[in-house]
């Protein structure tokens, strides 16, 4: 059980007062924080940080994206949707194996530690080698296999029995820190049978559910003439809402989906840069804060939106939602803070996680500060939204342990990791672009 | 005259065939540069850059923004435009001084330079001393000083023979880095004969004209009550647009609007995070590049949009234009890189920059690709326009000079200008919220 003090920081503690501490100290036993402030006399560390300059705030969660899709970023742009999805980003991901999957991801966590990331919502295939990852990095994470329920065994993807085994050879594992949920791809491609029998399994298991819901108005349309419900009824009335789940995107909902999402407790995943980026239109979020529903926000796979960068999701989270309510008072504050750290952790089953408080997990990351682009501090909570840049971020710590330091990621071989993703990467869309007959042997 | 060699180096050249060369050589000879691709054998450098796994490219043009500004990041945040104008900016702006704008500009150019920009089209008050921080960190730039010919001599302002008194001082100093223009606020506060003197001028001292344009549909309604024209009609009929000229947001245009400025060939400086940071709504550029107008890529403020940031303005550019036209394929290649570099360059008069070739300025940055965000480099110029964080940035040269090398800023004391900013901001704050016959004397 590691002991660590940092000295001197300035404290963002994310409670529910909004308490920014100045010049004070953090005190971490083990994967908790045992102290935030004034530090006991008898407190012995093994290891000090000088936060002098430097902001803690509770680490950012990525609460919806698709990791190893690193191996597609810069490889499907300007185009639309459609030929986006079917000409370059299936067609990629024909090729996949499951060494890319952890080469892929295995990027992503450098990228999302350099961020500041402490833990990770993660929807794919092959998930035993993105759990891997999770295990060596040491972050936290919510870990999907994602399923389609159409009857085939996917090479890139498994039938809901191999899912249970991802889950059961993982549960618990990582000393903790790997949540399981359960991920039906979402109810424009999954049969209503399907995903009834996936919310009884979640229900039976106590699983959350992970899926992607109402991302365009022609899905709501298609699911009227369909199913005669909106997507979210639909899901409402399959028991998909009856236990604890995360609906990324939700950017075509009308009132009563609101009232449904807010009524069953469904964290929201809102990923900005890429409903920006593939031009897909963004929902008003004040619509959802006025029924308390939990927004998280997460990056999406890099294939859409370019990268894993939070702190550039929370300020788009921001300026998008002014511009778009045409309101500069829309999610003001530390809002979207909140919305990157504790709403995030809340949705993956992250207990006592997202503020810097005694009893809390020892989730955190340092911020540096005096920085040219940073000064003059007149508001820090502002400055923290809309001038943190990913590079910024010289401290990670997760569950306790001392993650990133000063540019060096301390668990992981980044230029291994580097070298192999990007050669892994060039492989994979190579045997893409063979004729069918050359890849699926 | 220096003679540097940058190594090993991918180069985006920007020319007008948009090539891109891989593990190549520049050749810089004092400001310019001589080869790029292949090295004279005779070349003998005096310094050597190692560009492996670099990519250079032209440095960014700042289009339009107001350095010493830096003073009121995060001090006007969350708030409708006329309280963020009246009770925040204006107040802080009562009590400026002359060495609060040293300090400020001083401190932009620290942030500016880190993020890649070799030039910055400045629009404020005081401006000898933006000056004397142009001379001294070996950036160019185009300095406006903004005057309102309201008949009075503001005291961070000057009337238009101060003005032309500081062009008189600063015009081909600095090696030729700085240009001089003309900078009347906007019509909206200048009266017409006032707008139509400082045309005259310009024509008759061959001076670029740098003012705000039509900002919000309310000006234009306000424009044609008390004109019987638009903003931008109105200043065509004065005169303004009949020399080089650059406009600023032009957010609410018509269709004639835009035959105007095509014709006129007036620079439009585009700064889309203060947009969304103010809610001031968006232009479709799609209407400006139908007209081949030229559109440029600045930051503003950070008062107002928060930072100084060219690559998070490029990204922003794309990203905003894809959602606000519902295009995936807008703004695609390497469109914004070159509004981000030739057109600001063109437009504040600098001759021969934005493109790496001979005979070309040296006016360039060197581009960290090797980097878990970056990677697989599937595609360069769009991983270039989504992916480049400031802080990728590793060298910047400017007019053949190396100014900023791997975390160091080569000609500014960057500590001391951090704390005297930080200090100066404070002081000036609390001196502006003083009651007024405290700072007025």
């Amino acid at each position: 059980m590691t002991r660590i003090l940092i000295t001197h920081v300035d404290v963002v503690t994310l409670d529910a007062a909004g308490t920014v501490l100045r010049d004070r100290s953090i005190a971490i036993d083990g994967n908790t924080i045992v102290a935030a402030g004034d530090i006991p006399i008898d407190f012995t560390p093994d290891r000090i940080i000088n936060g002098y300059g430097q902001v803690a705030l509770p680490g950012f969660v990525n609460a919806h994206c698709h990791s190893p899709m690193t191996y597609e970023r810069g490889w499907a742009e300007d185009l639309p949707f459609p030929r986006w999805l079917n000409e370059k980003i299936w067609v990629a991901e024909s090729a996949l194996t499951s060494d890319d999957v952890y080469r892929g991801a295995a990027l992503a966590a450098c990228e999302m530690i350099r961020s500041g990331v402490v833990a990770f919502n993660d929807h794919y295939f092959y998930m035993d080698r993105v759990a891997e990852v999770v295990k060596k990095s040491g972050l936290k994470a919510g870990l999907t296999w994602c399923v389609f329920g159409l009857g085939d065994d996917r090479e890139v993807g498994a039938n809901l029995d191999g899912t249970l085994d991802f889950i059961d050879r993982w549960q618990g594992r990582a000393n903790g820190r790997i949540k399981l949920l359960l991920g039906p791809h979402s109810p424009y491609i999954c049969p209503p049978d399907f995903l009834a029998r996936i919310a009884a399994l979640a229900h039976a298991r106590n699983l959350p559910i992970h899926l992607h819901v109402s991302e365009s108005p022609e899905q709501v349309d298609n699911s009227l003439k369909a199913h005669g419900q909106t997507p979210i009824g639909h899901l409402a009335s399959l028991g998909v809402f009856d236990g604890p789940c995360i609906a990324a995107h939700c950017l075509a909902v009308s009132d009563d989906d609101l009232d449904i999402l807010a009524r069953q407790h469904v964290t929201v995943a809102h990923t900005p840069i890429t409903y920006m980026k593939l031009a897909m239109g963004v929902n008003d979020l004040s619509r959802f804060f006025a029924r308390g529903i939990n927004v998280a926000i997460g990056t999406d796979g890099p294939g859409s939106n370019a990268d894993m960068d939070l702190p550039a999701a929370i300020r788009q989270t921001v300026i998008l939602q002014k511009h778009e309510q045409r309101n500069p008072e829309a999610v003001p504050g530390d809002l979207a803070l909140r919305m990157a750290t504790q709403n995030g952790a809340r949705a993956i089953g992250l207990e006592r996680t997202g503020v810097i408080a005694p009893g809390y997990a020892a989730d955190l990351i340092l911020i540096d500060t005096d920085r040219p682009h940073f000064l003059p501090r007149h508001n820090l909570i502002s400055s923290l939204v809309h001038c943190t840049k990913a590079a910024d971020v010289t401290h990670v710590i997760v569950d306790g342990q001392l993650i990133y330091r000063k540019g060096e990621l301390l668990t992981l071989d980044e230029d291994r990791i580097k070298y192999e993703a990007e050669r892994g990467a060039f492989n994979m869309v190579s045997r893409a672009m063979q004729p069918v007959r050359e890849y699926r042997g």
